[in-house]
């Protein structure tokens, strides 16, 4: 990827080029397994990427918070899954009742507590709120064992919600770099009882929602008949040990400059924690990958420093590099923008929209 | 600290009186001392909290980024320090001699590069930069050692820098929880080596700045002339480990919400990294203190949900719970506004002002 020489930085700069070629791999992907695809925006937070999405057939998008559905509702993208255990109390009730007059909501629910104050919420609106009942498929966060979702669902029934199938997140896909495979089997596993739980409690074939983009990379199959893969549009360094992502699909980069080079081997950059985010799975060392110095590794993050070692080829003050951050979703989070590039030259500057607290 | 019941979560509450009693006590510590407080303000990004501190006698305040001057110059608080060494190239330049002209401005340099374009840059306005060179103390982040100190000064006074003094950061400090005193005895040596470089050269007596937050607690001494904390306005779970601040002395908790409570013992909270950032030492387990179980340990963070363990109380869905962060600079980074309480009622609602990239 080339990025101009003078940009301001640190800075999150995007290969308009490599983005569409992942939009249009996974549109792809999705169409030839006859699978929905629902990507997950909290990997952008950005309406100009979300409509790309949706004009690559997405089905609609699924959000993390209230927040961020409201912000991508606002922008006219408002077919939204909040594939998440919302709590819908307090002031949430009268925004929840306001969002699902307004979009085409989908809610995650996983204890009948939250349920009770989702049906609360929809109870003054003119239409049954959809929900779906997380399951969990092993990686033990949210989401009930297969073997309570038929429970489950019998109580939002009777709340009045209107259940319309179950989600699942493969999250201990991300535990090791070879649990890809089984994390995505349990994930079908799950679903399959999950599916079968529901069948007798509802009038048309469950939505089977799941999927991450290690998982999905790695095919998207039955029982599944929705995916949300978040990360694909951009990738990430654990996206390239995860999902077989070569370095030319990274379509984001973090524009660093070496502000320091102190020690011989050694240089700092100002991309510390506040810009690359302290995310590292314990299999990964280092916190991103520099491409101008592959061999060399960021060892240590401060709020405004980044500490290279082992460089081969020293950095001198002022140099620009490109870091290929480690989890791409936390650094976007600390963005205020995104910078197109196209043939090195900064196009287009996309607000990243849905920062918060609170959600 | 009391927090309203029907808070939006996740939010970051400060308590107005201990925030000022965190204020008033370093103010006093300083003044006993004899060293000039220049708090760093990237541990707060909010103009209410800098006007507090120099209400408080701070002779300024210390920044680590160009952006985070230029906001605070432009809401008035003009006296201050970018503790970073600052690289003033490119679209930099116009904007450091903006800065320059309008505000009393202190700037970090480590590299002979970095001065030549920190003196490009004032060569455009009416009076010569006052740079500090930065020394390393032991955390072999940025900085010379204390042997190349007099060099480089005499090199930035040839390109018609004002050299003033040097600064050090003590940060590995923050290494091992039984490591402060010998940290802080390692500035006090170098900026003693630095103010011994420099007394040759200057024709006033050098600053000579140091300090964190608990170097500071421990002993603010000579040869320091100017300290500059930051954590120590809220505290959080490290400084309680390692500056000895008791949990009434902390003044800012994450408030979040039981979402999820899937397996006994457990609980899902909706703090997740993107609230409470992934920060943490080495030495401390869990991802923060949950004031309701104390007992109970924060195991696993993802971008909107934190999986507490370990709980002897059960947590239902729908309580409201108060988190310590382990490192508050990265989490008030992730936030939008503080909510300012007193006796448990909000009474302020004060922006932060200064989260970016660019920097």
């Amino acid at each position: 990827m080339h990025i101009p020489a003078d940009l301001d930085t640190p800075a999150l700069v995007v290969d308009g080029g490599r983005l569409e070629a992942n939009l249009a791999r996974m549109e792809a992907a999705a169409s030839a397994a006859g699978v929905e695809l629902r990507p997950h925006a909290k990997t952008h937070k950005c309406v100009e990427i979300a409509r790309r999405q949706l004009a690559h057939r997405a089905a609609g998008l699924t959000v993390a918070t209230l927040a961020e559905a409201e912000l991508f509702a606002r922008a006219g993208c408002d077919r939204l899954f909040i594939a998440y255990p919302l709590w819908a109390g307090g002031a949430r009730r009268a925004r929840l009742a306001a969002l699902h007059e307004r979009a085409e909501l989908r809610v995650g629910v996983d204890s009948l507590v939250a349920a009770g104050q989702l049906a609360a919420a929809a109870s003054s609106t003119a239409r049954p709120l959809q929900v779906l009942i997380e399951v969990d498929c092993g990686q033990h966060r949210t989401g009930v064992p297969p073997q309570d979702v038929a429970g489950l669902a019998a109580d939002c029934l009777r709340l009045g919600l209107d259940v319309i199938g179950a989600f699942s997140h493969p999250g201990h896909a991300y535990l090791a770099v070879d649990g890809v495979a089984a994390a995505a089997a349990d994930e079908r596993s799950a679903l399959t009882a999950a599916g079968t739980a529901l069948a007798g409690l509802l009038d048309r074939p469950p939505v089977l929602s799941g999927g991450s983009t290690p998982t999905v990379y790695d095919g998207m199959a039955r029982p599944l008949t929705e995916a949300r893969p978040g990360t694909y549009v951009f990738g990430d360094r654990q996206q390239m040990y995860l999902s077989g992502m070569a370095e030319g699909d990274i379509a984001l980069v973090v524009a660093a400059r070496v502000v320091s080079a102190p020690r011989p081997g050694e240089a700092v950059l100002d991309s510390g924690s506040k810009a690359l985010s302290g995310d590292r799975p314990p299999w990964l060392t280092g916190h991103g990958l520099v491409l101008e110095a592959p061999e060399a590794t960021i060892d240590v993050l401060s709020e405004e420093h980044a500490v290279v070692r082992g460089l081969r080829t020293p950095l001198a003050v002022g140099d620009l590099v490109r870091v290929i951050p480690n989890h791409v979703c936390t650094v976007v989070n600390l963005a205020r923008e995104l910078l197109v590039v196209s043939d090195g030259v900064v196009t287009d500057r996309w607000p990243v929209s849905s920062r918060r607290t609170a959600s």
